[in-house]
């Protein structure tokens, strides 16, 4: 098994297409206007269509869940905490970068990262946290 | 604008489907063998393939942006906290809850609403809260 | 149970985007160049690539399910008439508006709506009537 | 130019799988629990989760727009009228049959054609028409 220590990351980058927030509404049913209105949304307060939030989210999953090594096991999400910090729009180009910050139970395996997500470089859009825990793969 | 008091509720149902999962994987990049290997979760610790936590979150962002009322704005969110209490599986029907638990600031429209998910009537799947803002519908 | 009364209304309103397009075309196969080959329908009659009139009354479907009040009972579709005016291209904001306009038979609760659709606020894209049966949660 | 004449017929079968109605669900927004909760559906008056109307009639604009003979042109379609007599159900193999019943406007290359659907080869679940006219290739 892989060692994991404090300070590892992650990070996962994808541009956010109007496909990605078309199929996130048709999966979860948020059709509110401020994700599939672009006439109500052009007229809003943030003048285009946003991304729902809580995808952007998924990429935290996407980067733990694929990215962080996982031999010996895969995590479990326990919990995932996010502040939304600024809006993102379609053709953002997010990228979600999650870092090991404590192990909160090293025999239980349970971990606490930090979850950023960016804008280009520098614009922080998501901020947060999630605990994870590594579950053998056979049961 | 319709008035908004403390304890006003929406829900949301959905059975989640494979394809559900297997969009929000294509969506998110979240590959992890938990949820798009069948045999590997057949051997593991959880029987079988589970739903990603952040796409039941997902649910929460449906019953606050389509099922509360929402003459007069739109909901920014602005922070979303969950604990993932135990997993979901494919083809579990969820339950979506949402309720208004506190009005954080009355003149900006900041309310705070605890978020509930349940697989059938009883067994609590997720709980926590999310913080949204209303905003107007022209800025 | 809610009081459904002559003349309440519901609306739905969306962009139809690209995506919504191909993937009404994969989920009924309908693949008419006018809907899906870009360089086709550029040289063709209308210029650009059309959004399929059914998928536009699918809108009328989701007013009618999602949107009026529901609570004793879910709808069933009973007939659909729907006549195409004008074409919706990719990229327009189509407004779906249901409206009770006769109770066919107050016992069986079955009710005619007119469905009417618009791109923008006056150019009406397609016009039409459904009736619909309400029918009790549990049978 | 092929020649159109009455009786013509053309016809498209497709079993309707899970992902299209959950996929029809996201397009269109209709998440009535009819179509997305297996659990209130199991308990509701059909027993199991039905297949969305309007999807089923996607059939005939396929079948209309892919299987008629297309030499020198395409099909606009300008009504389609539907009755659903039976409810259709996730799993059933659906058979869409389209047949040329009139030429309302032969200059104008406008026909009318009867659309009924069947699940099996004998039980009609919808029945009704369309009305499309033939359109240059090129304008």
């Amino acid at each position: 098994m892989e060692k994991y220590t404090v300070g590892m990351k992650a990070q996962m980058t994808k541009t956010i297409s109007e496909s990605d927030v078309y199929l996130f509404a048709g999966i979860t049913g948020d059709f509110n206007p401020l994700h599939v209105d672009a006439e109500a949304a052009k007229k809003g307060f943030f003048g285009k269509r946003v991304v729902h939030g809580i995808l952007v989210t998924g990429l935290f999953s996407a980067a733990i869940g694929t990215k962080l090594p996982e031999r010996g096991g895969v995590f479990a999400y326990l919990e995932q905490d996010a502040r939304f910090l600024k809006p993102v729009f379609i053709g953002d180009t997010v990228t979600a970068v999650v870092k090991l910050v404590e192990i909160i139970n090293q025999e239980k395996k349970i971990w606490k990262l930090s979850t950023e997500a960016f804008v280009g470089s520098q614009e922080k859009v998501v901020e947060g946290y999630a605990v994870v825990k590594m579950i053998p793969e056979s049961g």
